[in-house]
């Protein structure tokens, strides 16, 4: 099965949200502190809770590899416990030049077997060329980041009229022989996403930026709903994994995520 | 001791190659397969040999994640082996919103005590802020590299009349409060690091692309020297590590760097 197979399924039965797994060891609930892995029973759980409603889970490569070795193993073991039927993201935001580009499409793909990668664009279609070419598997390239450096460069216009961003976005249209593209549009962008919602065509978007970041979850599906049928995951890490950071975190979680999800269902069947 | 002390005491003691240990474990010399861990004693015999004439490692960090937990290990164990009087790269390009850039920064300057790192600029400042940080450590910000894939996007022009890389250039200049930010420029862009001497206004270089990927070391030697006085590296991997694959690798790798010194001191010192 193809990766993208799995976050279209998710879409078609209402699921929107991916579940940032960005573990901070030092935010985790004092009552888990006795277990030997503290963060990987930390995740064992909301994984638990989350994953009938989730459509996707995205772990944030640094939370993991800062931990050395033994963030490694936490790496492994969390995706043990993420059901096969789940689309799952390594966020590394990956790029460089070939031959390494290779080893780290490698590490993703093969030995963690995860659906999709982020990946950064700045050098161009040889630096991303071979995780494109593993036509099973997905990837989300940045675009729009959510962050304020995004105006540094990425809102630059150029001498053709576009702004940098949306050089990208065509770019990536001509890289996607494999139908295995996607890009990341920040949602504290919502503007620039009304804009471009044309020349992003169908692109499958991976949207960060709703809660902690400052962006609207009622503006973004709306806009999404309306306009034209996008597939599409708003990720959301630090407003559910730490809703609370107290004995009640499973069920703040799994409550924060129904909160969520009854907002994008309202949007999507807005008669209901 | 900032980390930009070691660099600028190679340089002038004549020293300005980088060994860049990208070691893939597919292409070590067959009579080392019977150590427990080939890698690490194949770094370990590198470092050994070139030590006396390098002036600076340059480690890609991917070549050790895509190994998992080992890799870890290996890039730990070869850290060890460097003196401490000797500058030493991460190569991760990293760059993410800033509490993720925050832990990048902690594993490479804290945890493994590297004096620098690799950083891609496409976020903007606020993703390479956790790393600027660090006043006693250096960054290497990637402004025009050495590979096809540079025209995509660093070679596009702005609306204000500047390539992208040189607009990158001029936000370094502007971040640089702890005069601790170098840039990366490919040797495979003669041209343009000629032209951009006065901008690129003595910020530290890293210059890959010698060797493998086409660039020339008496050009940019030449260049560098007569023009104007800067602090940079040239990194060599392949060309220096892969020299032979055979059981003469440690003469083939000290041979290869004496010519590459011998080419650099005739340029330093054209009447000798």
């Amino acid at each position: 099965m193809k990766a993208i197979q799995k976050l279209n399924s998710a879409n078609i039965s209402g699921k929107y949200i991916c579940v940032g797994l960005d573990t901070d060891p030092k935010k985790i609930p004092e009552h888990l502190s006795s277990f030997k892995e503290p963060v990987v029973e930390f995740n064992k759980r909301i994984i638990e809770a989350t994953k009938d409603s989730a459509a996707a889970y995205k772990l944030n490569l640094a939370f993991y590899e800062s931990e050395g070795i033994i963030g490694l193993e936490n790496l492994e073991r969390t995706l043990s416990f993420i059901p096969e039927n789940i689309f799952t993201i390594a966020d590394g935001k990956r790029g460089d030049i070939g031959n390494t580009s290779n080893l780290y499409a490698r590490s993703i793909f093969d030995h963690f077997k995860f659906d999709a990668a982020t990946l950064n664009p700045y050098m161009g279609q040889d630096s991303l060329e071979p995780f494109l070419s593993y036509s099973d598997k997905f990837n989300f390239i940045l675009v729009l980041t959510s962050n304020p450096g995004s105006t540094d460069f990425q809102k630059q216009k150029l001498q053709n009229g576009a702004y940098l961003y949306q050089e990208v976005i065509k770019k990536i249209q001509s890289w996607n022989k494999n139908s295995n593209c996607g890009i990341v549009f920040g949602a504290t962008n919502q503007t620039e996403l009304k804009e471009n919602l044309n020349l992003i065509d169908g692109l499958p978007l991976l949207i960060p930026g709703v809660g902690a970041q400052g962006g609207s979850l009622q503006d973004v599906t709306n806009l999404l709903f309306s306009e034209k049928k996008f597939s599409f995951l708003i990720n959301v890490s630090r407003g559910i994994i730490q809703k609370s950071l107290g004995e009640d975190f499973i069920d703040a979680a799994k409550n924060e995520l129904a909160v969520l999800n009854k907002i994008i269902a309202q949007n999507l069947n807005p008669k209901k």
